[in-house]
């Protein structure tokens, strides 16, 4: 099973039974949590920028304006984290100490490049609305060149990353199971598509596309 | 209306039509989103670690086990950003460049400090249960020495903040709205409680409190 090096950067150090470094774990929840964190260092100062990004292999991309304060600092290659999580539930029990969350969470560093040539740019977008949504670039009109001027693709290749993942109930001390007489159990969160809101302009005859079905409600 | 006071490090530079300084509006998304992810640096090398915060009027707070990196780096006062972020929504518009999400984001910064005393830190986390649970901290059993001496606890004055939201449909450039014929609107994405799971070793009676109903289907 391919699968990333751990090193003191990216070992995880709590909860180590939760860590995984395996391409397979670590790229899916990144694929699930389009919303991502970039966190990057300017004259020792850290952002932490939310964006989305996409992957493709063991690279992950990211995009922006040229004016954001990520975009014009990443120019030179900068040295990235780029984390994504989601909270799956809070989880009960019957001590404080013990009440923890159900959640999923990767972490990559690497280098961000810029990407400049314009045909790049649009094979990477391209290669983004292919993940996020697939079939919706043929639908819409292409980038012009000045849009792609406006648009900055940054790509990181993954050096190294972790996923940490925490699921099930709580974990109580042994007495307390007997001695504490609370509710203990999860509280799951969960991330659910709205129904669709079309914007009030569209042509006649078009309706809701198949490729988007997944979006749609359960 | 009290406001935090935009820096060149925290003045929204990109889209600053959507950003906002005011306590209510950072303080409202910090509330709405405890999942934060702070960034910090190493020797040079960002890290961004998602968990738990929660805030006391211009403070806010998170905890980690003592073994974890991020603890065991703050204890000499450590320069972080904050960010929380929730995505609300994919925006379909008509043009690649014209599609973007709806979210919510704050990003707060500060120098993070570590609670030593066990007192102080006891009563953190009582906080943390008000502001998460409220109702919950008397339901459960205290904190013992050992479990608060195992526990770190970090708080931060907010410095700075900043908040940015996106709501509502694609803007789409003029010609599009009569050119291109595809579908275009908002894929809200809700974050919505389930169904809680009990652990299976409740004690006779004890039965789901009224204090979490919050957490509730609805």
């Amino acid at each position: 099973m391919d699968s990333y090096q751990p090193t003191e950067r990216s070992k995880v150090k709590r909860g180590n039974k939760r860590a995984a470094y395996d391409h397979q774990t670590v790229h899916a929840i990144f694929d699930a949590l389009p919303l991502c964190h970039v966190g990057y260092v300017v004259d020792g100062q850290p952002f932490v920028t939310p964006t989305l990004q996409w992957r493709r292999g063991t690279r992950l991309y990211w995009h922006g304006s040229s004016a954001s304060r990520m975009i014009r600092t990443v120019s030179g290659g900068m040295s990235v984290c780029v984390t994504v999580s989601a909270l799956d539930g809070y989880v009960m029990a019957r001590s404080p100490f013990h009440h923890s969350i159900n959640y999923r969470s990767a972490m990559a560093f690497g280098t961000a490049e810029l990407i400049d040539d314009a045909d790049a740019k649009d094979e990477a977008l391209k290669h983004m609305f292919e993940h996020l949504f697939p079939g919706r670039w043929d639908d819409v009109r292409g980038n012009t060149e000045k849009e792609l001027k406006a648009t900055s693709v940054i790509s990181m290749n993954i050096d190294e990353a972790s996923a940490k993942i925490r699921t099930g109930p709580p974990v109580d001390d042994d007495e307390d199971y007997d001695d504490v007489k609370c509710w203990a159990g999860v509280l799951p969160v969960e991330q659910i598509p709205g129904a669709p809101i079309d914007d009030g302009r569209l042509l006649d005859g078009v309706g809701f596309p198949d490729y988007l079905k997944m979006f749609l409600p359960k």
